[in-house]
């Protein structure tokens, strides 16, 4: 009953990476300074016969460059899902090295997020609308928005940076418009997280070994295996369903089976949230979290544990997500990561139009047992945006597993990334760089430095620095 | 007056091309075999809201494969602005190599063009129809053909092969789609025929030093600079225009100035052409023409003449382009060259939204001396096609000079093709090969092998053929 959800595991979890990236962390205090700017971009880049415009936002600091230099490099980060003050706000090690390399700074709103809405208001009001949203639409606007700061300003070389799907715009960036960008950094980027590419259950494995691994036994990951039939023999029962209820403060109480399945896409939000910001100090993207906040949760789930025991343990545990600091009133287990309620439908539209991530549980998993249904996720994407995916769109565009003929981009990934399964990890191209962090969780390299960090982030960091420096040493126009 | 001719100059020399190339060739006369397939292609390869599609036709042979082998090359002509079949039976050198490499052969047509209309009839009756032309819509039609083939069939490697505007699609798809297509050779493809990149008068010097250096003493572009002044002389009596209108055969007499320009383009168009054509064997492209028909026509005006010698030299001259045979029944100066009548107004919009190639002719030039005017130009466009022409778009998309990061792409230019000016000529990529052929007019290395090729087409495509050998051997999944 609870396997066949109605809910989308390749949704939900990629609308993690927009919650994930939209909201502020508390480690990256400090309040990186910018000028907001706008830029008159084209709606339709391949269609001449249509003269509509929009103002793309983009944020801009000239502040670190030397004047008196013959080159100064532009650091652009190709903006991904989520207002773009986010991203720089959350994207420290960018700001250090244009510091160093005295760049300048550019972060570029993604169309269709924050404020760089194509039809404001109304964008996602109609299904005409959302035609303009696509990868290709937006690295245009990038290449334009390059194009014009180049002319008036002469920066040059161009370096181009992203985290997750920001990731996989910066490292598509360099494949298509290596004339104009001469490097980038791609951090945590799934390029290969698509079609035939990545077994689908990857993303699941990954997240059931950081959560089996943290402690010895494995009796994290087999706890929370077993939870789902505990909570759903409670909710069988009215008494049962009343402790959940009571217990867990839910905001509005379990009364259905859907209820409690969306209970559980909940839970399954949650784990994947914890690996993905799994990271060595406090920080408060989804909710106020303690450091390697899943090393917490686990620390409730030492032994193998069933009934009561389990119940109560699980609760302490669900609570370090929940409620850290013991200031929440209630867990809206409803919406906390429904798309709507961070600010639109852009994100799912992608994933309906062609970044089709193939995504599944196995057996082998502590989550549910899910497949992967293209064909139900097809029909729910026409029913709801009258868009039919393309299943191979993004393979047959970027060319999938095949590296051969790029150069010039860093792929760097944490082992503790539930996202590092569909990143490039292993080349045979010298000019693309593989970085490992097995410390590292969700693009922790791009954060800034940090006492707290392990020594891997710091070494990544060292070399990536050589490397962008090398790119910028060896640019002549 | 007639410097500030109504008639564009980019647009006609462009539009020879298409006649150039929508024409059959006298001495690729052994007819090619083919099938002749469609393919369903998205109108809008860029917008995911759009579900229309149309069929893209295509021939194919795989006449040639060894059906044991493991490796089957595929070679595909990137089409161009015409109707493919004609491009099948002008290409004889892609079925020799095909022959060669027991390659499967596939010629996919250009979108637009020929019988891949995305409206039918009605393709050309609405400006709105005209938005889904572009160069990157034609790139995407051919991905997904390929994608498609070898997922059938198992086709590797791809090589792309494409002459003049197909020659710079060649180049292009190898530049964007490496990850599909091993290698590309890009005949006579003016990818640096763009703003900023090559001088506007380079075609113009080239005709002009091709017709001045035929015959000792630069006398032929003399007497056709000098014949501009005696026609309009002869134009303003009445004895005089009587005159021209008698002996040229005109079919619609000369009345009016604007007639008398109308018939100055049309010489233009006629010199660009011969240029183009200058072939070592007779070939009926344009019309029947003689072998080297550049030589022919400069015969006639081997010394310098003035009045009615030169009048009498000039029809002589002229005669070899329209009479050739003897059998024309009269001169159509106003329709001879008109995109309308070879087929349909897509070039010309393509000139109009992003093919933008700034054309000029100097006073140092044979050719009647004429501004670049991109104001001008623009406005044109607006008031026929409501298209706002993108001056730096094709610049933007695929890097002008810049051939750094690209590889596996041989540029063949004969030295005699006007075209050759806005060719690549020098790289210091050693992954881009550049052929020179001193002896070639407009991608002469294209067409079938002919007993009277000169010494240095033969031997470019000897190293044409070395090279994608050796592409087809390196290649490995």
């Amino acid at each position: 009953m609870f396997i066949n959800s109605d809910r989308d595991f390749a949704f939900y979890l990629l609308t993690i990476l927009l919650i994930f990236s939209t909201q502020r962390g508390c480690c990256d205090a400090q309040s990186f300074k910018y000028e907001t700017k706008e830029f008159e971009v084209p709606l339709d880049h391949f269609n001449f016969a249509i003269n509509t415009t929009f103002k793309l936002r983009y944020l801009y600091n000239d502040s670190y460059i030397d004047k008196q230099s013959g080159k100064t490099p532009l650091f652009f980060y190709t903006g991904n899902e989520g207002d773009i003050e986010s991203f720089a706000q959350n994207t420290g090690f960018m700001w250090e090295l244009a510091k160093d390399n005295r760049a300048c700074v550019v972060f570029a709103e993604h169309r269709y997020y924050g404020k760089s809405l194509p039809f404001g208001n109304s964008t996602f009001n109609d299904s005409k609308n959302y035609g303009y949203l696509s990868v290709e639409q937006a690295l245009e606007d990038y290449a334009l928005l390059i194009a014009d700061l180049q002319q008036k300003f002469n920066y040059a070389p161009v370096i181009a940076f992203g985290g997750s799907y920001g990731g996989m715009l910066s490292a598509w960036f360099r494949m298509k418009y290596p004339h104009l960008v001469q490097g980038a950094l791609a951090a945590s980027a799934p390029i290969r997280q698509f079609n035939g590419m990545t077994s689908c259950d990857i993303f699941a494995k990954i997240t059931t070994s950081v959560f089996a691994s943290t402690y010895k036994n494995r009796t994290c990951s087999a706890n929370i295996k077993k939870s789902w039939d505990l909570f759903k023999q409670m909710a069988s029962t009215d008494e049962g369903k009343k402790k959940l209820n009571t217990e867990f403060l839910f905001c509005n109480p379990i009364k259905t089976d859907a209820d409690l399945d969306k209970f559980f896409d909940y839970l399954e939000d949650v784990y994947g949230s914890l690996a993905m910001v799994n990271y060595p100090y406090s920080n408060d993207f989804l909710s106020p979290l303690p450091a390697y906040p899943v090393r917490q949760f686990c620390s409730y789930l030492q032994n193998l544990q069933t009934g009561d025991s389990l119940f109560e343990s699980m609760k302490k545990a669900i609570n370090v997500y929940f409620n850290f600091t013991g200031s929440a009133s209630c867990l809206d287990y409803k919406s906390a990561f429904d798309p709507a309620s961070i600010g639109g439908d852009a994100w799912e539209i992608q994933t309906c139009n062609q970044m089709v991530m193939p995504m599944c549980n196995t057996p082998d998993t502590m989550f549910r047992v899910k497949e992967w249904n293209f064909k139900k996720e097809a029909e729910k994407c026409v029913d709801k945006y009258h868009i039919e995916p393309k299943l191979n769109d993004i393979t047959i565009r970027y060319g999938g597993r095949n590296l051969r003929d790029t150069s010039n981009i860093i792929f760097s990934n944490g082992l503790l990334d539930p996202w590092s399964g569909g990143g490039v990890l292993q080349t045979d191209n010298p000019y693309i760089y593989i970085i490992i962090i097995p410390e590292g969780a969700h693009h922790l390299d791009l954060r800034s430095s940090n006492d707290n960090d392990p020594p891997s982030v710091v070494q990544a960091r060292v070399h990536e620095s050589a490397i962008i420096k090398k790119w910028i040493d060896d640019f002549h126009w």
